[in-house]
């Protein structure tokens, strides 16, 4: 049958990323991808995870296999309620709401909130993964400068003093795509402003453990509790496998968020939230994760040292204190697009940075770096490869080798 | 903040259920519930759990950990295929979907087919479950009337010859609420008017294998099937904590389905995903299954046999041959309400049928009744003490105890 007919008109909005479709080629044998944004397979605690099956099948026994509640299963709400103390945050298990990856928070925010034609502002760039959550209900987007220090707090006040925007998206900690991590002068800054407006910020915070240098911030939702919605993850952390997210919104927001994620799952599985209740309140978390940071933070130092070597002196990029990413900023008239064409023609891809924003044909000049899928070798060697193409790129850029200082 | 001002316009359509209300009184200690739909706890097969659970981390280490395909983990699409092929289904892996409990699939189509206003025809009464995945998408229902044998096929055609319709609705083997089965005739006459109205159909099949008696039917979708989603999932013969739902549907609105389902949880989690296909593809649902089924016939038996001693002759139910419920109609003007709750001050809870027609009002008289959790005894005495208040309710209605006659 001619199904397109029957489409609803919100099905317009929910294209093929074309970032898909990249990770699609990358995953060609041989390939040495920095294109990917996901956890490295030996930073899962299998050791663990085959330990506390059996704990919680012992434990639970067959609840941890039946139907259970919209909010989440007890034991891993008073778990998070541990975890998020340490971050500052004060709470109570039955404020705390579980969700089947943070990607649920966001699909559900945008099913409670967002009318066709209503505004949403991002930090540009941003995550693409909310804009994939976002999309079918139909926004507006507005694009926030961002810089080193994360979103800029006067530019975010222009916007709200302007427009109507429904809500704030951003991701305060080694943000996706940059790396970048919001100053504490901007957490108070951001905090008094959505105070002052009145506005709704969603505060997405999947990378904060992963800090390999450097003092922990507190969240934006302990400056302003009642305008936050606070949305973190286990993926980063256990196992993304897993699917497991979770959040603390405000009064009633909270209670729609119930009712939206019943109808699209029911609740997140049992015997996940059950496995998860147990890696966080058995201590598995403290034990494991200072070894997925001495995983990463080697592979981040041989990344940024690569660069420093191999990449051309007209290039800047970030350098994080933690997370997954590497942000790269060429000369303007660099097509990166083109670049990572040409780069994987080599075996070696990246994602460009245009992607992760909302405004399509921004940021052609960047792009962005994953160093946790790689050991140092490997990644030293892909920094050289891409750093050789983009000098040839420069060069045909500008015509002939000599116009450039292509070398630092 | 105050939030409802910033919520969408859908949220008025996501009302929190009725239903819920009751499920959350039902679960007083003491009381005896036949107002639930969910398994018996001991028809969960824990000693297969706690042996594949180690089997799937030996088998396939850290990839039933890591971020997966949106389609689903192939070995779990690969066993869907032998599974399906026993129910007359002939298809491929590539073309199966595998969604987080069959809940995301009602929820992603409605996301990709409902526009505001778009008609949804649906059985009278249906499914709870799918009104509430489709309602934030703002549709209209058209209820069909149905009998002893499901849908009516006539009253079917002649809702698609007047009104435009979306897509049609329903549960082909032993249906929640009813327990009814559709007769093969019905099948093939629905068949042939989805192919000529050419209009999709969701075909949503979870109680198939709780079969107690007689011969299963082809599925619609073997008759139809490029105008058929067959829906089903494993929470009725496996364990509905692991949210494992799974489709099959034609051409685009696959494709469709796979991006909608995207922006809502990326995929379904890896690791149960992978439970999943050891389960099938070792032979333990075979093998289990029988188990189920030898717990829940006498238990169905022993709720008829009561219902035949207890129960006014001026009611109605149906006997279905396999499934979870059996619905009970009154005489007109009984308010199934009412007697629910003189039954709960005697601690026996059942659900009032009205809750499941789209149209608000409709199903007054009638109930559902759920047998799969509680043992044969307990099953007795509760139906005698619902039968003891539909006497009073009888008695109360007519003024006078002389006027009917409430014994059969």
């Amino acid at each position: 049958m001619p199904t397109n007919r029957i489409l609803a008109r919100r099905t317009a909005n929910m294209g093929a990323s074309a970032i898909r479709e990249i990770l699609k080629v990358v995953s060609r044998p041989g390939m040495v991808s920095l294109a990917g944004g996901i956890p490295a397979p030996e930073s899962f605690p299998l050791a663990i995870v085959r330990e506390i099956t059996g704990t919680v099948v012992e434990k639970y026994g067959s609840t941890a296999f039946q139907y259970g509640h919209t909010e989440g299963f007890l034991p891993l709400r008073e778990a998070l309620v541990d975890y998020l103390v340490e971050k500052g945050i004060d709470t109570t298990s039955d404020r705390i709401l579980i969700s089947s990856g943070s990607q649920g928070v966001l699909d559900s925010l945008g099913k409670i909130l967002i009318n066709p034609g209503d505004r949403v502002a991002l930090e540009a760039p941003t995550y693409l993964g909310a804009l994939q959550a976002f999309a079918p209900y139909e926004p507006n987007y507005v694009q926030i400068a961002s810089d080193d220090q994360g979103m800029l707090p006067d530019a975010l006040a222009a916007a709200l003093s302007h427009r109507g925007v429904k809500f704030i998206y951003l991701v305060p900690n080694f943000q996706n795509p940059t790396g970048r991590t919001l100053s504490m002068k901007r957490r108070r800054a951001i905090a008094g402003i959505i105070q002052r407006f009145d506005t709704l910020l969603v505060e997405d915070d999947p990378y904060g453990d992963l800090r390999y240098r450097g003092t922990p911030m507190p969240p934006i939702q302990t400056l302003a509790p009642d305008h936050v919605v606070y949305l973190s993850t286990l993926s980063k952390i256990f196992a993304p496998g897993l699917r497991m997210g979770f959040c603390l919104a405000p009064g009633e927001i909270s209670h729609w968020l119930v009712l939206a994620k019943q109808g699209v799952d029911l609740h997140t599985s049992t015997f996940n939230q059950a496995l998860a209740a147990e890696y966080l309140a058995g201590g598995h978390l403290k034990r494991h994760l200072p070894s997925i940071v001495a995983l990463y933070r080697p592979r981040q130092e041989a990344m940024l040292d690569a660069m420093a070597r191999f990449f051309p002196s007209s290039f800047t990029w970030s350098v994080p204190d933690g997370g997954m990413f590497i942000w790269v900023k060429g000369p303007e008239g660099m097509d990166m697009e083109a670049v990572n064409k040409m780069a994987v023609t080599r075996m070696t891809a990246f994602v460009p940075g245009t992607f992760f924003f909302a405004r399509p044909g921004d940021g052609r000049e960047t792009m962005r770096l994953n160093y946790t899928m790689a050991d140092e070798k490997t990644l030293t060697g892909a920094i050289k490869t891409i750093g050789d193409v983009l000098e040839e790129a420069l060069m045909e850029m500008h015509g002939q080798a000599g116009s450039v200082n292509y070398r630092r």
